[in-house]
């Protein structure tokens, strides 16, 4: 037996107490993490320092260097999410239904930890904390495999909330960490079925294709996102310029952000001169069709047939024109990841038939794109957002780290 | 592009269709699938009649041409299917949830259709028309890839209910069957997440694990049972009998019934012998753990360890004797497939903590396992059982064929 096996069945064995905790207990141990990641923030530190210097080394970008940094405010953060998350309501133990059988049984449907949760993600030593702070509440054990460059520091985040679970005595091995950054390791985490119920990944568009491909665990498929807002005929221009401008700018690197702009032909000529100057405030690339490129020449360069569907993550936006709302939601379903698309408009049946035949987690109306996340929309916490449409989809509260099962109370009854 | 890539398309597209029909219009689909099945039995009774001579020519067992074979009857039970399904509840288009953020953000979570749905499956050609039917009221596509033995047959169904459509103006798409009976085509399928959004593969444990181990696709596993009873000291022994007795006999062939007995130590000597001359009166084979066949030499034969891994699906069950409630806990959370097990017991104790901490999809007290089942349950159709956590757990209605979407209402909100 490997390692990465043992791990498993480590974490497995651990699911076994987590299932039967009370939400006192879950808070008790997240509460504690809290206090240890505080008063242990020097070896934290000095294990981050670590992983810098070796990125530095390697000639690891600015920006990705201080993705990766720790600071004193940072590990305060992170210790302010574990006690934000032990605040929560605990989804577990719900009944969802219960109701009597013509023939006395009595079956109810109760919500329960899913067991043991795989999370695969990249960067960021903060989200090490995070994903812990959400499994445990909701009574799952979770194994973490996080990127090479951020080792140092979360075997050492792991070792203080370990540490702090065993000293509360529950369950330590509710968080294990693969630690081997072998390639060969991840794959074989990928299809440790046995030991794992779920695997989300969280980072590129690459990590999660790889997962996919290679996973036989189901996973839970979240981020990549290719938003559209369509600007509808008869849709108000000013409305429509501050929320292209804040969708496509409040913050340029997340999934939510408006990566493409969809405009009826009969406004294009009024609205998208005014669209493009609040954009260029901001300096955004815009990359038009034809008939966009028409109306403002010098401020729109050509897109290419690719451009439609990609996300760019920067300050660049698409520019799609079309003939009709028949012709807006053909494109968009055509070139979105069924994230978040919204229509501006006026106009009720425009408003209706977009909700109805827009095929993405989030439909919106006369609002921003940006607004599809965990916290914005009152779930208090946020796992990811799902762009699949099994399990959970759209934006994933702590309910989407549970599963359900069937409770039967009898007094004899036999099937005839 | 090949047959199979324009079969995705085509079912996507019919997709597209299927999300916006109304529950009058879908029913009205089922039901002139049904007339229609009846109107050319002839021409599907002899489509029937070649499969059938060519599974004799392979010398095909008596008992699988029984299961291949269609009639009048069986025709007419397709046609019955269909009609039920057609008066279900449409569950499509129902607010799951809406509520108003302080932003005044009204946010709605509808469930809508999945899109596309993959069913593979073996033998029997009845599950054609079902599996059309319970997708079809769900607003969804599907494609069918159905066993080679019943190809005329599954061709025929598929070409009767798709000129039913035609013929009412609904999308014909709505229903594709694979016809490439090669490998190859299964595993290519397998991988189609640009045109199909689950995969639900029906029959036997090997269809099961290899759709799971090529599938890129998400899937939801369906079906093997290793169910246990677990006889407690407090048991009324009569009612154990009885359940015993229902639970293992009273078909042998699906996965709700019972593989396996597993008892306390305490009430072995008295309940074993009762429960075994139960059992022999349709001549069960007993394999039991060393104290099981002690109590019973002469109708109990030693069991195997692999034994409690068994799905039988025949008339044997194994036996193993535990001297707590908690070895019992242990040993079936190890062995059982985490479908469906039964404590019989008066003590109000173990009967909480075996609902509690056995991690299956049904946990009973006091009946049969037979019950796991979508009828039973009230639910009115089933699609099948799901021994997976990820969408739906246990018996699975029209509701596991859905997924939801958000719906924002907004006025032009922007995220500060």
């Amino acid at each position: 037996m490997n390692t990465l096996e043992q791990l498993g069945m480590a974490a497995k064995e651990a699911s076994v107490r987590m299932r039967m905790l009370s939400s006192g207990d879950k808070n008790r141990g997240l509460f504690a993490a809290a206090e240890a990641l505080i008063a242990r923030k020097d070896e934290i530190l000095a294990a981050n320092e670590k992983d810098i210097e070796i990125a530095k080394e390697k000639g690891m970008k600015p920006a990705l260097i201080d993705r990766l940094a720790l600071t004193e405010v940072r590990i305060k953060g992170m210790a302010e999410g574990l006690v934000q998350v032990g605040g929560l309501d605990d989804p577990i133990g719900e009944i969802l239904s219960m109701k009597q059988r013509p023939n006395g049984l009595m079956i109810g449907k109760k919500r329960v930890p899913l067991g043991v949760v795989g999370i695969i993600y990249e960067a960021r030593p903060n989200v090490t904390a995070d994903a812990f702070a959400l499994c445990f509440k909701t009574g799952n054990a979770v194994i973490l495999k996080g990127g090479s460059d951020a080792l140092y520091s979360n075997q050492k985040i792991v070792e203080v909330i370990c540490d702090a679970l065993s000293a509360e005595n529950l369950p330590k091995d509710a968080l294990c960490l693969i630690t081997d950054t072998d390639r060969a390791a991840t794959v074989e985490f990928m299809k440790m079925n046995q030991y794992v119920d779920v695997l989300i990944p969280r980072g590129s568009a690459g990590l999660i294709k790889a997962t996919v491909e290679n996973s036989t665990i189901p996973v839970i498929e979240t981020g990549t996102g290719n938003c559209h807002i369509y600007v509808d005929k008869t849709a108000d221009i000013d409305m429509a310029v501050n929320i292209i401008f804040n969708a496509k700018t409040q913050r340029i690197g997340v999934c939510n952000a408006c990566e493409s702009l969809v405009i009826h032909k009969e406004i294009l000529a009024e609205a998208l001169p005014q669209i493009v100057a609040k954009l260029k405030e901001k300096d955004v690339e815009i990359r038009g069709d034809k008939a966009a490129t028409a109306v403002c020449p010098t401020d729109i360069v050509p897109a290419s047939e690719e451009d439609f569907s990609t996300e760019y993550l920067d300050y660049i936006i698409s520019v799609k024109t079309v003939i009709d709302l028949d012709g807006a939601i053909r494109h968009i379903n055509k070139h979105s990841t069924g994230h978040s698309e919204s229509i501006i408009t006026r106009d009720y049946n425009a408003s209706q038939r977009f909700l109805n035949e827009i095929d993405s987690a989030a439909v919106y109306v006369n609002a921003s794109t940006r607004f599809t996340d965990g916290f914005e929309f009152g779930f208090g916490a946020e796992i990811g957002i799902s762009t699949q449409k099994l399990h959970a989809r759209g934006p994933m509260g702590l309910e989407a780290l549970t599963t359900s099962k069937f409770i039967i109370y009898g007094d004899g009854q036999i099937r005839c």
